[in-house]
């Protein structure tokens, strides 16, 4: 048995959750009726039933409304990570490039237009439903951090063709894209109704926290989609962290699963000392500054709970 | 001579230029002393004279230091594009990929913190002054907006390695991102010092008027640089309108110039009436506004002064 971390002491759970998840379950299985994203039937319950129940320990205290964005534009993600990038999008990346400029049409301001086919249409659907609840500031960084996100899969996409040998240093850069995290990072204020000002945005335990839980969230699914992804791709390593540091550094997968463990736990120790830090009782922290806190907390809390998720199982 | 577009009656000219230019062309040169993005000494102060030229007619009433950004910017597009993206981004549209990955690694909000070669300092200076000098919002809407015309140069190589056969309407919709007139539009409120409200911004006036500007600078660009295009590539069609209408209704070259020419007369005239209804004396606008429209106007008049620059003269 592979190591796992144990962030137990930075992150002891149980983690809260929404009491909205039954209905975002309902409304995600409604949403995929309209919006074909996902041919197998049971994929389809899968993938619900998983980010609903995850979305619902990612904004634990979102109203029903907020909850549902996140879930489909997160839902969104995965599905089109699914279909067209990953095995598809390495195959072919023109392709994947050429489905992702069909999204970044010139439109509305910051909008992503979509295109007509299910995916284009669902993306415009979730995304006039976050621009109507955000402010517009809110809304040009979620859609920058979505971007990203697709940018992350077309790099991702190429590496894969080209035999994924990448560093280390450079797969770590990139991986917060990757696994979207920044994407749900930027979600968090349209969705709980607070606003950073500029400086509290660029304050340096904030900005350390989020790199914590950036790291976390990619580190952590890398450790527990492997021997998933290893079965999917045929029994060749993954394009992950596993894979790449054991070549780095000249060890077995084992060894390579011990360190990622120890700097998944680093990590969260490093994020629970800032979450504790902006949320003192006595902390200069801002009220957003706090609440802001508090969502990057369950935010990586709900990347620890899906270690133990079934999608990720062994 | 193939027929180009008369846009005097819509965009006269003379147009006003910056008393700033001069300053703005030595600025350049330094500039590209201390980021050596162009190898080739007579390039780089071709280079440095159109952008500085053509940035003095975009923003003349821009301050020295607005210019400034909004040059070192168009110039870092420009030069970027020559060296890694166009023929050689078509050669290997995964190093370029991989290259514009470096630019978008999680660091500052909305940062893009470039990496350490000479592109990527430079970009990281650039940025860093704009964002001094821009609102959030209006940086976060700049760097989105980059984004997208790094993405669509990502679009345009994998296109040109594929074959170059894509539909027009696929075409046109990229092309405003890939001739950067959206990038500039995005400079032009940090750059001159207005904001729009999201009302103001997404009044359909505005947007009809971006509408047509976008496509305008395409179009010209197209018409403009069609020999020289051809000649640096062998003599091949270059990837651009010329070639995919002829191809798509079955006309020679000429004739596509033809209809060309009169759709730029067309998006001209649409921009001209959109400009008169927003900055009328009796018009319901408010002052930013119409200062937009104003920027629009002269972002338009240089795309059109370009023409009959020595660059992209046949």
């Amino acid at each position: 048995m592979r190591r796992l971390p144990d962030l137990t002491d930075s992150f002891p759970g149980p983690f809260p959750v929404s009491p909205h998840a039954p209905h975002v379950q309902a409304q995600l299985e409604e949403w995929l009726t309209r919006y074909p994203l996902i041919g197998s039937e049971r994929a389809r319950h899968a993938l619900c039933d998983i980010t609903a129940h995850g979305i619902a320990r990612t904004f634990p205290t979102a109203d029903a409304a907020g909850l549902e964005i996140a879930a489909d534009l997160l839902l969104w993600l995965t599905a089109f990570d699914d279909a067209h990038a990953e095995q598809e999008g390495a195959r072919d990346p023109a392709a994947l490039v050429r489905r992702i400029a069909a999204f970044l049409r010139p439109g509305a301001d910051g909008e992503l237009p979509g295109g007509t086919d299910p995916f284009g249409a669902a993306l415009a659907d979730v995304l006039a439903r976050a621009r109507r609840r955000a402010a517009p500031e809110q809304y040009v960084r979620l859609t920058s951090a979505l971007r990203d996100s697709l940018y992350g899969l077309v790099w991702e996409a190429h590496e894969l063709a080209g035999g994924g040998r990448v560093e280390v240093a450079d797969y770590r850069a990139m991986r917060p894209h990757t696994v979207f995290v920044r994407t749900v990072v930027a979600t968090a204020e349209p969705v709980l109704g607070y606003t950073l000002t500029p400086d509290e945005r660029d304050a340096r335990p904030v900005r350390e926290l989020e790199s914590a839980v950036g790291d976390l969230a990619g580190w952590i699914n890398d450790l527990a989609s492997y021997e998933r992804e290893r079965k999917r791709s045929g029994g060749r390593d993954p394009f992950s962290l596993p894979a790449l540091l054991a070549a780095e550094h000249g060890c077995d997968v084992d060894k390579a699963f011990e360190m990622i463990a120890a700097m998944c736990e680093e990590e969260a120790r490093r994020a629970r000392a800032r979450i504790t830090e902006l949320t003192a009782p006595d902390s200069a922290s801002s009220t957003a500054t706090a609440t802001h806190a508090r969502a990057l907390e369950s935010i990586a809390a709900s990347y620890v709970w899906h270690i133990g998720h079934g999608r990720y199982g062994g």
